[in-house]
């Protein structure tokens, strides 16, 4: 399944099938989480628990690896966390081919070990955590959580994604926004509900019970001559960096749209033609970015220096400079893992001959 | 900025610039609330007020459209709601390019009146909705909001999809989902704070504060041999209606892997290639539907019955006897102004003679 996949990469790929049918499936959660191959990942303050991955001395970025707990290393959290942030992630997609193979379409009884390797995530409080890395030495929580995730192996970078949004959901989502009680976890994590009897929330189907995921629209502004491509940077940023321009879809609003919008607010520039590129999870906490080339109608910029600090067009040359030759003295772009350098990269590859 | 609107449509268009520069701009609000141009749109129970458009007698659907009130009509509304849910919704977009036009691109000084037709929704209660029915004998409010709502003007379907989806935010998200405390709406309508001090949702910039938008993967799914397309129907359908396969995209998940999960779940059916194609708002109450084609590697059906009723692949010759000719015995899809229809609609324009 991989022929839509140039452009997504990094928090995009996955180990996991995320069988959201198991969801509901008490007894056979129950079983795999004491299961000794089912993979445990903690986290703290959204953090998830690494350590250092093997010494690949030809790659220049120290990688970090997610530990993978098994039930016995975490047996005591799980029984001891009050809020009970236990998340099923998936079972490993390799793997579950594998048994497929071997049962042969053979149906499998219900009680019968389906050899699937299932993956849970689960948040633990600072003082369990601190508790946790006096016992594993070699382990570490990863933090701040940016760019440091950016450090992961991209099939972990995906499954770091899911959990992180989810958890994210939890802790910023404690009370029922209707009524303002309690809720109670429900669906392995992807579902909370109220606990009061008799609120509104609990008739019908509502999006407060379900995960939140913010489409944020991020676009290659090119100039009307094919040959520039407008960047911008905001102060936040390292010095130097400069990247597509990006914001968020409001209610009622289409993606080509949103590209118009924010382009012109953020840059005063207009924009015709919109087109969809790729997308990419961010889980910061949890946006979908939306990637799109943007055609410009328009060429004087307007920076609007509430929200971005500088903008600038950059000819097709400077950025093969910084993007294909590396030369980063005038500016940069950011990592090959964000899906900004995708689509700067994308557009370097179009009409290179204009 | 047209180009990319080809399936861009009903609750894509729109009539309003959102200038969302102004919802901050307290003193330019006050003078537009109280301005003789401005209009306001009604709301009682997200369902906006309507009345019967002019009797254009060829088209065969009763026309419906939204009233226009102007300030006397909603003043004495605007001081007696207690919880003050009125929305900025933007300036008129004709109107202000001849505005413009018109100053030559003279700066307007800061009091100076500005020309730009302002838009408020404002939502009432149930007994100010009665009051206000009984004093304007021609309006109605559109009840229920499916598939009523359907049948207004397209451009000004887009400014309802707009004010209905923050309305059912509001009404949804009352309460701070951090601390459980009551909150206060701001920047006329797009966020709301948290009233308890020490919440920590005020530390920091969090989604908490801003319109849910849930982005929603919908997908005409194409045979592997291009020549076949799959439809099914939920159980809440209308009999003999089918349509495309769509679910929410999840924390974590690319647009392209909510695709091919979907189906795969939906319907047994294996996913390779995934091509957006163009998306629509859905203020049910807050979707954004994206809406691409997905090529088939797998052809078995395996209809999962919690999910929907029925899915079957259907010819290119079937597809085209109900959309182009218009005979719906056998089965039909979901009017011109769904983004499925436009879907099917677009498939069937390609490869047209395979
Ligand atoms: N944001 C959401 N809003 C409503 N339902 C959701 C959401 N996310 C996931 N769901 C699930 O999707 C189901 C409804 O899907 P649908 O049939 O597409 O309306 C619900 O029963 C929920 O299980
Ligand atoms: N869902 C959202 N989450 C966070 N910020 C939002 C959201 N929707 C709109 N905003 C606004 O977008 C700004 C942050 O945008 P950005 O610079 O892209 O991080 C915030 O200051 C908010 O004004």
């Amino acid at each position: 399944s991989n022929e839509a996949k140039e452009y997504e990469n990094y928090f995009g790929l996955t180990l996991l099938d995320r069988r959201s049918d198991k969801r509901t499936d008490t007894k056979w959660l129950s079983k795999k989480q004491s299961h000794p191959t089912t993979i445990y990942i903690l986290f703290s303050n959204l953090s998830p628990l690494v350590t250092l991955g093997g010494g690949t001395e030809s790659s220049q970025q120290s990688e970090v690896k997610l530990c993978r707990l098994r039930h016995k290393d975490v047996e005591q959290y799980l029984n001891q966390t009050e809020d009970g942030t236990l998340i099923f992630l998936g079972v490993e997609l390799q793997f579950y081919t594998n048994v497929l193979a071997a049962c042969n379409g053979r149906v499998l009884q219900e009680d019968e070990e389906d050899g699937l390797v299932a993956w849970f995530a689960l948040s633990i409080d600072s003082a369990s955590a601190e508790e946790f890395k006096q016992k594993h030495e070699d382990c570490y929580f990863l933090h701040p959580a940016m760019p440091a995730l950016l450090q992961l192996p991209e099939k972990e970078a995906g499954v770091v994604a899911q959990a992180r949004s989810v958890l994210a959901w939890h802790s910023r989502y404690r009370f029922c926004p209707t009524c303002g009680s309690t809720t109670k976890i429900e669906e392995a994590g992807y579902k909370k509900t109220c606990l009061k009897e008799d609120c509104p929330s609990l008739r019908g189907v509502h999006n407060t019970s379900y995960p939140r995921v913010d489409p944020v629209v991020i676009m290659q502004v090119i100039h009307p001559d094919g040959n520039h491509c407008l960047l911008g940077r905001q102060k936040r940023f390292p010095p130097g960096m400069f990247t597509c321009l990006a914001g968020f879809v409001e209610p009622g609003e289409t993606i080509e749209d949103a590209v118009r919008r924010e382009v012109e607010e953020e840059a005063g520039v207009k924009i015709g033609h919109v087109q969809y590129v790729s997308c990419q999870p961010w889980p910061m906490p949890s946006s979908l970015m939306i990637g799109c080339l943007a055609v410009a109608v328009s060429t004087e910029i307007k920076v609007d220096k509430n929200e971005i600090e500088d903008a600038r067009w950059f000819t097709r040359e400077q950025v093969m400079e910084v993007l294909v030759k590396g030369n980063q003295r005038s500016f940069f772009v950011p990592p090959s893992r964000a899906i900004a350098h995708q689509l700067i990269k994308h557009w370097i590859g179009m009409n290179a001959n204009l």
